[in-house]
């Protein structure tokens, strides 16, 4: 998710597309990435760190982005 | 997010890159999109059914993708 005040020109483009689609209460949209990783490790906070490390070193651009962690276990 | 069973070429590619990397215990990942959609609505079921009619007719392309909708309050 970019951070807040970095301009997000995708996320403003589908806010002025809903107003003339009929979305008049539609306040803001931002838009973001996902990702879903599987992972072969059977201990959380290892996973957790993990995560994190990969989101670091590969998925976010931290200059500009935020990122938050969610674990599922199966 | 991409159907199973619909390709994901950006997603094999963190795969691959992630080996490299240093991250043999990844198993698998799928990248998708996700929306951060503020809406003035105080009934949470409405703006579920709004963001629902959103996603359908503007953010997701329903032949390839699944989506699934979270509500907020503030």
């Amino acid at each position: 998710m970019l951070k807040n005040g970095v301009l997000d020109p995708q996320g403003k483009a589908i806010e002025g597309a809903l107003g003339t689609l009929g979305f008049p209460n539609v306040a803001s949209v931002r838009q973001g990435k996902f990702f879903e990783v599987e992972l072969d490790e059977k201990d959380a906070a290892i996973a957790r760190a993990t995560i994190d490390d990969i989101s670091k070193k590969l998925l976010a651009n931290t200059v500009i982005e935020n990122y938050t962690i969610e674990i599922d276990e199966k």
